[in-house]
């Protein structure tokens, strides 16, 4: 879904004349061909070569396997990048690769619920926010190739490094996946539970949507960020019970102060993206293509 | 909103000729007026004369007032209906009034998390579910007039008694919201938020939009369904501390089955919903407009 959707845009935008897939599910790569989202397949040894830019959009659990052998591989001009949502152990395992300067951590804020390449569509990235990790391990070259890309698909990006993106990522994807999947889990014990589908509102649709993502794409997620998001569950777990027990204790007053606080967040989620965060330390920045 | 909407549509659907706006809120009542939601705007006690169907559409906690003052005033015929989302507390309350056969306790399962009439939006109600409450304590005129103010409005219906209600609302709607209302609230807590806000995707977006919704109207919810709320919670909780403890243990295999069965919310959400439940001992029936 990822690499289907990249692959529309890219060629849409012109920054790709030419794509190449590689695909170990011969199902999704006929599919992939069929739907004109690459122009050939190719076995992973001759897809690799005479590429100016390789990128890995699979399972995070997958990666930990092909970023090596693609850095292995490849030509000594090919830009690599990902479009992963953890960052840290992928980092951290090619640390002292010969070509580490080839590769550019990347994590892209997009995605749906789907996956494979009927799940693709147009436009995905626009507007969205796009996390390059680590850039200073990145040669320079390679990593303007990747931020030319991102600029391509209409993507404003922030810098910082792996570690703070599995930490806030934790915070803004992956608890909210792992309570989408709460949810859904909490509902389906529910006796009578056809009831409450028949009775399936809007906020509860858009509550659960996530829960439908792919554990193919998510275990591993969850694996390799699992101190953060076990912590920020930690977070949500003890607002969910002060909730719970003012509602047991009759504390109505403090349920509508929490909810006036929750309410915050409408000025934050509305508001325009300050499109510079100054914050020198931890190498934070935003900036979006006009500049 | 609800009120608003409701107007709307009614008078494109031609079910009503004539609306008249009954407003504590004099800004709300001036902006009903001039968006044309209603035709006038009348004081209480001359509003619920001479009109044939009565909509409250308040929070919850003030339909306790308005409900019996509404049932004391009214001509001998005119019909009443509600649409809050809590009705044990309201249907206990006028159990004995004299004129509760005019009232068809009602709760249509649509809303936005925006307030006020100019956030009245056509179509609201189009193909979702409404449930009316206790149908046997109405009577058949009025339940039949308020029937085809829902089948009007494209819904279909759900009986079930006041407690059923609350307790399936309490699972699909009212967690859904305090669920959203905590994780608003557990994000805002971390320091560096605004990176967070920064980097918030569409996934996160959806999962917490809920908690956008107002407390005047939330409030009074948690009060009157407290207890089932209250219970929701703690399976929702009991699901949250599986996963983080799976987590912190590294039990990823139980994570994996933990996504699976989540997943199954898939099936039954974007299944046809079964128009027809059989359960003749909650009075639980679904049926379309087309019967």
């Amino acid at each position: 879904m990822i690499g289907g959707s990249l692959a529309k845009d890219l060629r849409h935008a012109r920054f790709a004349d030419e794509l190449t897939g590689i695909e170990a599910n011969s199902l999704h790569a006929k599919q992939a061909l069929e739907l004109g989202l690459v122009d050939r397949i190719e076995t992973f040894d001759n897809g690799i070569k005479n590429t100016d830019l390789i990128i890995i959009a699979i399972p995070v659990d997958k990666e930990l396997d092909v970023l090596p052998a693609v850095l292995d591989g490849i030509d000594r001009n090919t830009t690599v990048t990902d479009m992963g949502s953890t960052k840290k152990v992928i980092s951290d395992l090619v640390e002292n690769h010969t070509n580490r300067k080839n590769f550019v951590a990347a994590h892209p804020m997009s995605g749906t619920e789907f996956s494979g390449p009927m799940a693709a569509i147009e436009g995905l990235f626009n507007g969205k926010i796009t996390i390059i990790c680590d850039q200073e391990k990145s040669g320079p070259q390679h990593l303007a190739l990747v931020e030319k890309m991102f600029q391509s698909l209409g993507m404003n990006i922030a810098y910082m490094s792996s570690d703070e993106q599995d930490h806030s990522t934790a915070y803004v994807s992956h608890l909210p996946h792992a309570a989408a999947f709460a949810l859904a889990n909490a509902v389906q014990d529910k006796e009578d539970r056809n009831i409450i589908f028949d009775l399936a509102s809007g906020g509860f649709r858009s509550t659960v949507r996530l829960a439908k993502s792919s554990s193919t794409m998510w275990k591993p997620i969850f694996e390799q960020n699992n101190k953060y998001v076990a912590d920020s569950l930690d977070v949500y777990i003890r607002h969910l019970q002060e909730f719970r027990d003012c509602m047991k204790n009759n504390q109505f007053d403090r349920i509508e102060e929490l909810i006036l606080n929750a309410n915050k967040i409408k000025t934050i989620l509305d508001g325009e993206h300050p499109h510079f965060i100054k914050n020198e330390k931890k190498i934070v920045k935003l900036y979006t293509k006009q500049q």
